[in-house]
């Protein structure tokens, strides 16, 4: 029979499914991030094997990829990761290696355009035209979508990367390599640690860290909301699992919006700003959600 | 002859021309808002008058409004200004008021995604597909330009009100009143005026104050790359006229990415971030253009 690998790159692992949809998932399996020399031969094992002890052919790959990745198919770098800070990755033409290893069309993206693309298609977002998919880990990254497709202009938006205003009360100055106080670089896990010297995981439900983060990201979705103005807001990621944090963040957002924008869809803010629905998953399952959508 | 009345409704002015495009104007005005009793009447009387005096005939027109204005055509209260802070504005059905005085079809958007397709279909953004409009003056406002198309989703943007950092040397407070600290709050006209105690003209080229507005507006370009990417950046309004700003605001931008964003749009910044090229008449033209232009 006929499947679809899906590839999730991810900053901290990467994930492998193949399935042709969430209902018929063959196997996955999850690697750690650390070269592209140790890493990605692991990830071509796994198809390999699972498609002979199975029985199965691979027909199509998808790839999404922690970034910036360059995604102009007319550039001469295209399928490359290009300014991580991620020193073993950086220009890593990731999707060639993929293209040489499996011998199969390979659809591209960004790992959170591919998960929000796998939330709209069978997730959280299924059926909304125009939303944002926001995940809170090692990296703070987002994938916007408008009338279906992941924005694209001069190149794809790195939402983490936005400026927005320390709290008053932080004192810890940011860690993001390149602009220190980015969203990224307040609110991520590592930043998480290093402001309360702890484990994230041990810190309390009740904790003032749990303040800082929906401070941090009530204002990245007001950014959101006023640059792009999406119908629906996913917010996941490690971060977001921490019991009560999400209700925090609808609670931040709407008092850092104040009333100016007034549509129906903020009346119900607990449908506005939602999980995701595909858990782990959406990654993978999104780069398989490529191959199914135009999205270019 | 048949012609088009172009009217940009904005929050300091109202501009009304009769026109086809910009080589064939036949008349423009200027009249103060003040209230829409008082302003309103004129706006139509000049129509009313210009139609007789040229023995012409006016077919349709365009309306570009301050905003926030209500966009959605099936929502009750579509073509109304909604929580605009002008108090006689508020709720105001400005587009229902054209449609029964002038008995023409009526194109309506917001002041500045008018001013931003006028630009994209004669001016500055000729021929490009994501480009962001930016003014800068009493408010702050902008129009998001996607595949040509003002971008729209739960409502249109209001990107004057994204929060970014004050300067760590400005002690002024901001003056939005939904918002204190937005783009608006400390980078508008009337932040200049308070914040030096002067009139902003009579500032010199080599004031502070203009490394202070650089550094706000060069966060708000830093913070609409990362969030949608525009190819060009079209920076106006009466406090882009002093001379040397828009430099000013190039290097800024430039600093504040700090490298992240690689592509060949930034490698030319002078002809990335731009001052718009119809002047006055961008938003009373770019009326004109929504009449043009098939933008939902």
């Amino acid at each position: 029979m006929d499947y679809f690998a899906g590839i999730e790159a991810g900053g901290t692992k990467f994930k492998a499914i193949i399935a042709q949809d969430p209902a018929s998932v063959i196997a996955e399996e999850i690697f750690q991030t650390t070269t592209p020399e140790e890493t990605l031969p692991h990830v071509v094992a796994f198809f390999k094997d699972v498609s002979i002890k199975y029985n199965i052919r691979i027909v199509a790959a998808g790839l999404s990829c922690f970034g910036p990745v360059d995604l102009d198919p007319n550039s001469p770098t295209y399928g490359t990761i290009t300014t991580t800070p991620k020193l073993a990755w950086r220009n890593y033409p990731i999707l060639k290696f993929f293209q040489d290893q499996l011998e199969v069309p390979i659809a591209f993206e960004t790992d959170v355009n591919g998960a929000a693309l796998g939330e709209g298609r069978w997730g959280a977002a299924k059926g909304i035209s125009d939303f944002v998919y926001i995940t809170v880990g090692t990296g703070v990254g987002g994938g916007v979508i408008h009338n279906y497709k992941p924005l694209f202009g001069m190149t794809h938006p790195e939402i983490g990367h936005m400026k927005i205003q320390p709290h008053p009360n932080d004192p810890y100055p940011g860690n993001c390599p390149y602009h220190t106080t980015c969203l990224e670089g307040l609110a991520n896990a590592p930043s998480l640690s290093a402001r309360w010297n702890a484990d994230p995981e041990t810190l309390p439900d009740d904790h003032p860290a749990w303040d800082f983060e929906a401070f941090y990201l009530g204002q990245a979705i007001h950014n959101l909301i006023l640059v792009c103005s999406p119908k629906r807001i996913i917010l996941g990621g490690g971060v977001l699992k921490r019991h009560g944090l999400i209700e925090k963040v609808r609670i931040e957002s709407v008092r850092i919006l104040n009333g100016y924008i007034k549509t129906s869809y903020l009346d119900t803010i607990d449908e506005y700003i939602v999980s995701p629905e595909l858990g782990d998953r959406a990654g993978a399952l999104g780069a398989i959600a490529l191959l199914k959508s135009d999205t270019r």
